[in-house]
């Protein structure tokens, strides 16, 4: 086997896990392929809902095979009894020879004891392949387990000068069709799409995955100090059939967070700080249930105090060809900056067509 | 000779055509390559000022082999005795055979007559072949001959929110090294660049074309309707260096007015609309002065005030990985919309990584 053909088949395994993204929270989402004399012979990758893995599935897809074979995972194989065996004690039972993975698991319970006990059962084990690609796949598992909170992916649509509405509150549609589709397959790959308060009063959103004939759709989170969310809106209609979680803060009427615990959504209280939610408290709050990736639409004001709290990961541009001026609503609030080198920065990943809009990608600079 | 061969001299012509771009006002830059037997025997362009055009060039450049020949032009030969001898009667004198060229000048002085001049001297005319690049190559010279207006093309680099300077003013550097070079590539295209007054008194700019090893530097416009711009600025005491033209309202102070011209700059009187300069009668005054290309740097108010009279022909975005937030100053002023249908819309041509930015060009919809 060369190096090559290290990073071949563990490319596939990471395609396979990222396949899963969005859907296997709280756990990571991985993906696993057995190779033997230069044969895919298994491959699998988290099931939804987090259970079973995806090592004992693509051992399963393999069978009696997998004796003498290499295992490719895009994260290393637990070794703990959690709520499914060992993914480790199925790698040794099914006679695997070598493992090859990118890194270390984070999560304390994992990390490092998975390869542990596998070189102890003789197999080989090869890391530090594609540890760029691994890393920023597993972002939102590496920062729940190691910061608490979930990766946030900032996205914002807007007109050429960075306007999401008119001065009258016009948005529909400011980017074209294109853009919207890849919302919705962004969204799928997150475990939480996330508005502000104002987003939610003023386009009474669904925030579902539509027209990509899946199943499962993110948890839709509100981000709203007061909880003065309309109760008669799409959201708090359809609160039983997706999920609805409503992060508000310490001081709302205990009659309202009643109502809409009635209506189905879960209640997250936050911490407020300077008059405002703590957008750390609320990421705290959706790490510690279990969300990996937030996908944050807006509106201005959330935007605005994710960026000056620095808890956007990735930014995510749709520029569309119209310009709206300084009368519109503005895509992010104010950020009350002293100097420009204050300003959050971010490093250009993509730029490029996207039908008649333009799509620009960024990551936090620094990183 | 083939339509493929046909086409690759013309898009020659076109190149060498756009050499000139920014240079040749109030004529146009106007290509010419002659062929004979699949050998490039001459090449002319627009020389810098208007004169000599570029057929006479590429003959001289040719000499006797010219004789039989054809010559391919980006724009019908002139046919009329201006400033120079016709073009139409050195190719006839030069023997050549047949002329290639995408269409007629919409110069009334020529507009098909270049073309019924040569064939009447039995050379053969083909013409229709990339029009759509000739026509955005010469759009500049035909909006000033059919329009009386230059091209106009607003350029605003700003923050990934829109913003052009933090709430403190603050606006170096916003967009990178790459840009910024790109801008002054830019400017050496256009004839003229052009700013609002606030700008100017802001940035103290010089609105050169730097760094580039250029003679030549396009006129520089500020449109300040009170004429209120700092007389110890970088504008004022490189006036008699490098061109300065001011659009101003009708109620300037003649001795302010008196004092500019001092300094060397040219004073334009417009009109005023609606408490504002009109941006109609700031561009009718620079066509009526010869320029054909106009590059407009902002600020935010000039950009609205063009927007708004549908005056842009082209947009050009340079978006930095930077947030500034809605307290920072707008790259485009309010322009009042209604609704969300009225504001002006343009295409997409461009989108791409630029440095560390996004550059994204745009051009009127509907054209």
């Amino acid at each position: 086997m060369t190096a090559s053909d290290d990073r071949r088949y563990l490319a596939l395994a990471l395609s396979l896990g990222r396949r899963g993204q969005g859907a296997t929270w709280p756990n990571p989402s991985v993906g696993c392929v057995i190779v033997k004399d230069g044969r895919v012979l298994g491959r699998g990758w988290t099931a939804p809902g987090g259970r079973p893995h995806a090592e004992p599935q693509a051992l399963a897809h393999a069978g009696e095979a997998a004796r003498g074979a290499t295992a490719y995972v895009s994260l290393e194989p637990c070794s703990h009894h959690g709520k499914t065996p060992p993914c480790t004690d199925a790698l040794i039972a099914a006679g695997i020879a070598r493992v090859v993975a990118p890194m270390a698991d984070t999560d304390p319970r994992v990390s490092g004891q998975g390869f542990d006990r596998l070189r102890a059962a003789g197999i080989a084990v090869t890391t530090g392949l594609m540890v760029d690609e691994a890393e920023r796949d597993h972002a939102g598992f590496f920062m729940k387990t190691e910061l608490g909170r979930p990766f946030v992916t900032l996205k914002l649509a807007s007109s050429f000068d960075g306007r999401i509405a008119t001065a009258t509150g016009e948005s529909q549609w400011i980017t074209g069709p294109e853009a919207r589709r890849l919302v919705h397959a962004m969204r799928l790959r997150h475990d939480a799409v996330m508005v502000g308060a104002g987003t939610a009063r003023a386009d009474d959103p669904s925030l579902t995955v539509r027209d990509l004939g899946v199943a499962r759709q993110p948890v839709r989170v509100v981000v709203s100090r007061r909880l003065d969310l309309p109760l008669m809106s799409t959201l708090a209609r359809t609160a039983k059939q997706v999920p609805v979680w409503l992060c508000h803060g310490p001081d709302t009427d205990p009659t309202l967070r009643r109502t809409w615990e009635g209506l189905g959504a879960r209640l997250f209280a936050c911490d407020v700080k300077g008059g405002q939610l703590d957008p750390a408290s609320v990421l705290q709050a959706l790490g510690g249930a279990g969300l990996t990736r937030v996908f944050c639409e807006g509106g201005g004001a959330l935007a605005a105090a994710l960026l000056g709290a620095d808890l956007v990961d990735e930014l995510v541009g749709m520029t569309a060809g119209v310009t709206i001026g300084a009368d519109g609503l503005p895509a992010i609030g104010a950020l009350g900056l002293g100097r420009l080198a204050a300003a959050p920065r971010f490093r250009l990943r993509e730029a490029r067509p996207l039908g008649g809009d333009v799509l620009h990608m960024w990551e936090r600079a620094g990183d």
